[in-house]
């Protein structure tokens, strides 16, 4: 087995008016993930409160910092997220054409989010259980969307590559022969987990998105932060995951495009894989950046 | 063909006093590459006066940046290089007690070295060509050194991985069963080229080093700076490309320690790929940058 032999598979993102495509001989595309109350005490309180003002300086930050796609969270406990969903989707396409992952284990939300959205979205996401499966995988067919989906089961996160490949092959037989979801549309998470709890957990998502590349082309995306989760300087393990990912078939990730050192190397590492023709990219932003330098007084 | 399946191979280096070892379970080995006149007109001119002294700044600044071994080349055009390299091998060796690679074309200057060294060098380098493997590999066993080979030939530097593959498969055949050297004693650098020149040179880099890693379990290395040649922001580049090459197969770099972002990109990848047992030496190394950041008054 060599490397890049198998067919190269399109997804396509829309808003209104752009369109994204995720495919192994692209750029790699950058999900800006801010748009989220996890963890953020004062806009959970903002949200509960009606105000979803603050969204507007987490989108103009991820789009000012290189992100090609904005994945969108309402998930605050004690509200209705439905409908916080539906109006942080209008207001996020109000200010940017980038188009959008719809991010909720909420099937209300969900499909709330996607009846109001303006475009092809990805949803964020399924797993391999079948009650997910059947829950989540209408609602990708009837809104023309594409899917974010996690080889694990109601058992466990498997540990090994075996049981995810085999967790794999179940779901894109379940979306595409129940559902007539294309296969180009099943993007998956092959589950990178802290290195900080086991040292082989990269080593194994490496082969896991190798074998998925390999056997069915799948376009791959991952939670670029998790596999630093605990350690000191999460930029560096971040910003040199993401490069050995992506030589493994990684062709998105879930990320904070703030961070200026993860998305360079994000940019390098597709002009080493040689999806930046001619250095086109990656010259024209390096003498931007030079620019900027010597307009500082 | 999975991960990780070939034998893991030992090349074990010395000085009078260390013992350093790559291999794929070990942490990367940096091998640090200022010791050398190339493009340094002042330092040529020092060498050709038969003054040394100005080794000695290069060689604390590449001990302190993390070096594990230093490259020592005394190419100086019009100068006695077998006299300069023996003067250099014996003043690091007072200097550092890591090992060294012995660098140069020259053969009775590479011989000279090798008679002075003591402990276990490595060779830089041989190449598949007759007449290289039948002058050097004698050196290299009489010696009992350790050799980094290249595989190109009379004729080219091979483009695809199918003949860099030959070539390598030539050059263990010859070192193994016409000179006895063993396979662990075989380091080969796969050729990576400059991106800017063909950007599909590092993905047959990395497909020819893995396959390298897969058929004989050889240890690896490379000019880690080659890649970026030409390119703006090269640092940025060459701590992008390391850490991919590393995860397929590469186990070692010639290249500059003084640069803090692509040791530490290296050594992150360390800790990726499960040779840095627990985090710790990631942990450590981020807390001494902690307590030195706390210091400055």
């Amino acid at each position: 087995m060599t490397e890049f032999t198998s067919e190269i598979r399109e997804t396509v993102l829309r808003s209104a008016t752009k369109e994204v495509v995720i495919a192994r001989n692209r750029p790699f595309c950058i999900i800006g993930e801010r748009i989220n109350p996890t963890g953020r005490r004062i806009f959970q309180e903002q949200l509960r409160a009606g105000d979803l003002s603050a969204i507007d300086r987490d989108v103009a930050a991820q789009v000012a910092g290189g992100a090609n796609v904005l994945d969108i969270n309402m998930g605050v406990p004690l509200t209705d997220e439905a409908d916080l969903l539906v109006r942080a989707i209008q207001r996020v396409q109000d200010l940017t054409d980038l188009p959008v992952c719809i991010d909720s284990s909420v099937l209300e939300a969900l499909e709330a989010g996607l009846r109001v959205y303006q475009g092809r979205a990805l949803v964020n996401s399924v797993t391999a259980e079948d009650e997910r499966l059947a829950a989540v995988l209408p609602l990708v067919k009837k809104y023309d969307a594409a899917v974010i989906a996690l080889p694990n089961d109601e058992e466990e996160i498997p540990m090994g590559a075996d049981r995810r490949i085999e967790l794999v092959a179940k779901i894109v037989e379940v979306a595409t022969t129940e559902y007539g979801i294309p296969i180009e549309d099943i993007v998956i998470d092959p589950l990178a987990m802290p290195i900080g709890a086991d040292t082989g957990v990269v080593v194994t998502t490496m082969e896991t998105a190798r074998r998925i590349r390999d056997t069915w082309g799948l376009n791959l995306t991952c939670g670029a932060s998790n596999v630093s989760f605990g350690m000191p300087a999460r930029h560096v393990l971040n910003a040199t995951y993401l490069p050995m990912a992506m030589a493994h078939g990684m062709t998105s990730a879930i990320m904070d495009a703030r961070t200026p050192a993860v998305v360079e190397s994000v940019r390098a590492a597709d002009l080493l894989l040689g999806n930046d023709e001619w250095g086109g990219s990656w010259i024209a932003s390096h003498r931007a950046k030079q620019a900027a330098a010597a307009a500082v007084p």
